[in-house]
């Protein structure tokens, strides 16, 4: 039996924030570098006498951390459709209570990953379709992209190296297979290629200083 | 800055289970019967020598048990967007590690509430678009419609006296105002009535038995 009442997911038109704050993204595989170049950020800002919120996805807000402990931490295995709902509905509440009021109150929103990881991780990664990945991020943000996002691109060979150096223990993501982290990367740099406007592209092995001038300048051109 | 990479979510084709089982799900407002009645088809399904699973949502696994205490049990406001994925996202995991396996070795799936609550509760009570949490779950569940779906249609007014005498204290939704649960029936009845050939309307008011011998006449049919 089959039924003629399936419709398609009304996905809102994307766009960024559009309020008197800025929406800064980072985006790469574990290991390039976001953290420093997130806090060298936040750092130029605030001496520039800017209001800067720093966040996360999964887990930025109190329903996140309670997600992001589902996703993270479950010993089981997890349907992928269900994993891309978890991120999504974490998402959805973050923006909403989070990122949205931050930006509509003219601070700047700087935060470590977002849709284009969901993406990224599940749609070039898992066995899901990317198009739909995108699309349920859409919906549940009601559209919203960043107004900035950076790119750290890295070999995952060499993203393997800087983790093992740490000597950190690997979660469950880390621990997949090194050709999942190929498809990764390849997955951020379609993205990216997408749109070009929206995107900064860094190749992670640069010096850290040298990154963090380029993200400054990205920053400074779109808080005009 | 908006992009032109914005596209719907792909919802499969809805269809029933399919299998050599059977799914049958049960539909209505708290206090409508919908426990006495699913353990009464189980019992008469058990004496005529059927498997058969009870299950719900949320909370039907290990990983919806820790979803449906996000949900019901969060003590701050959670995003509409964000509570409509997380019950997705219970879904999907039901669906695909509980549901459809039973179904397929010939089991009789016998579940309180599925996608027509969502789209009841969220779509017709909250601010969501009811044709979207409707895309969200077949999405989820990769197109899984039910077999059958038995809607114990209730007054509000008499689902209300029911609880009272009951002295059962609310959770979250069952506090919620009288005119929210007007508003779940009439989407209830709405979806019934796009979908005669899958739902069995019935009124909750009935004797359990007369009730219960509609039910069985109903599945037997089915069963073939």
């Amino acid at each position: 039996m089959t039924d003629d009442l399936t419709r398609p997911l009304h996905a809102p038109r994307a766009a960024a924030a559009g309020g008197p704050g800025l929406f800064v993204t980072f985006e790469g595989g574990d290991g390039a570098g976001k953290t420093t170049q997130a806090s060298l950020l936040e750092q130029w800002l605030k001496e520039k006498g800017r209001r800067v919120v720093r966040t996360r996805e999964p887990g930025g807000t109190d329903v996140g951390v309670r997600i992001r402990e589902i996703v993270l931490h479950h010993r089981g295995h997890i349907d992928a459709r269900a994993e891309a709902l978890l991120y999504a509905a974490d998402r959805a509440h973050h923006i909403a209570t989070h990122v949205r009021p931050a930006v509509a109150r003219g601070d700047v929103v700087i935060q470590d990953r977002y849709l284009d990881s969901s993406v990224a991780y599940q749609g070039a990664g898992r066995v899901l379709d990317a198009d739909d990945v995108r699309a349920l991020s859409l919906w549940a943000t009601d559209g919203l992209l960043p107004d900035l996002t950076v790119l750290l691109d890295l070999d995952p060979a060499a993203a393997r190296r800087r983790l093992d150096a740490d000597d950190k223990p690997f979660d469950r993501l880390e621990a997949e297979k090194e050709d999942f982290h190929a498809r990764v990367r390849a997955g951020f740099l379609a993205l990216a290629a997408a749109e070009p406007r929206r995107f900064l592209v860094l190749d992670a092995e640069t010096a850290p200083d040298d990154l963090a001038a380029l993200v400054r300048e990205a920053v400074a051109e779109r808080l005009g």
